[in-house]
């Protein structure tokens, strides 16, 4: 395939293929935090988060959730079809960790009453504040509807993943995806979903096994990633 | 009346009274930004907020909005319905400006749209973080029906400003207002409504004629207070 590297981001960087429709995905073995303030990287992320994903995508796809996923080639590529990204990361949260603990005063570990989807616009320059769905409508970066949809994709990916998760002995605390608009003007989950953007606690030690390993200088990050990667390969059943 | 001081502000005290029903409010001179780090005062401007909110209380009951103000007592007190107040800041924004202009990225002076109302959690040590409906239920700060009803009632409440303020060659660019509780579980309009809590720019000029002025080093602050009872007074029918 014909490939131009059209977008390098801080952990994938992205190709244009010879159908216009579908770009590739290479994943990259850095690592960023803080809006990039921290940096750092380990040989075979990228192979492990392109692995993880693609088990994920699959997994969505045989519950019916549409996505960009079209094939993965070994190590660290993966063909999408071509979406056009709505700048807005959804996060959906079942156990208060991170920015938001943080934010409200509260512990880490307290179990929401029930998930939380909330909305950031993506903008590095602006570090990716919180907005509301009142901001965004008066924005103009999503309609009603869409708004709508997201929301409700969110909360059925998270049931898909929560279970999924606990039949690999981890805990779904929180995770970030995003969503682009395909040539049908269908919206369907796009960029990518692994440790880098979600938080996973073993579900007896609590250990994190996660980004913010890497985010927290906890150390032995491959190896929770490669272990996420294990357990999944195992809890996942399609 | 056998006063005892309930409770001190940034920029109000508030006194028990000898009816369990109503509190004595005293709006003091002094004035803070930036969660208190910035402080000063000027002679008679609690004075002047004390008139300008009873002004403001005055004509939004006159349009059936209901609020906790129940009578003024030169200079600087007024005598208010005792309500539970909802741990939300609730702010209208009509024209881009401030805290929201800079998350976004924005210049200031852009006109919204359409008025955005937005949801500030009331608690200094966090720095009173922005948050969204969903936060709010799941928090328990108000329920759907108290959001949906606060929602409506700042909507109207600007509705009404605005036109007062136009009237008065001021334009209203954004305010915040507390609503609370009362004895029969009503929410009714809280707190105060004066120059420290709005933005107001000179509809010619674009002059600030409020905090900002404080905030921003811009002198005449005491000036621009004056100003602003001033051309109310004379703007506003009743």
């Amino acid at each position: 395939m014909a490939q131009t590297l059209i977008y390098e981001g801080k952990a994938k960087k992205i190709f244009s293929t010879e159908n216009p429709d579908v770009l590739l995905m290479e994943f990259k073995d850095s690592l960023t935090a803080f809006n990039a303030l921290k940096k750092g990287e380990f040989p075979g992320k990228g192979s492990l988060n392109c692995k993880i994903s693609t088990l994920i995508f699959k997994l969505l796809g045989h519950h019916q959730i549409a996505h960009h996923w079209i094939s993965t080639s070994e190590p660290n590529h993966m063909t999408v079809k071509k979406t056009k990204i709505i700048p807005l990361e959804v996060v959906v949260r079942n156990i208060l960790a991170g920015s938001l603990a943080k934010k409200l005063g509260r512990e880490e570990g307290e179990v929401l009453a029930r998930p939380l989807v909330e909305f950031y616009y993506k903008d590095d320059s602006l570090a990716d504040p919180f907005v509301s769905d009142e901001q965004i409508l008066i924005m103009g970066w999503a309609t009603g509807q869409q708004l709508e949809h997201m929301k409700n994709q969110a909360l059925q990916i998270n049931q898909v993943l929560m279970q999924s998760f606990q039949n690999a002995d981890l805990k779904l605390v929180d995770f970030k995806i995003e969503f682009g608009t395909d040539s049908q003007q269908q919206i369907i989950l796009a960029d990518e979903i692994s440790p880098d953007c979600m938080r996973l606690w073993d579900v007896k030690t609590n250990e994190k096994m996660d980004k913010d390993r890497f985010r927290r200088d906890l150390g032995a990050i491959d190896q929770a990633y490669r272990e996420v990667f294990e357990r999944l390969s195992k809890g996942v059943s399609l």
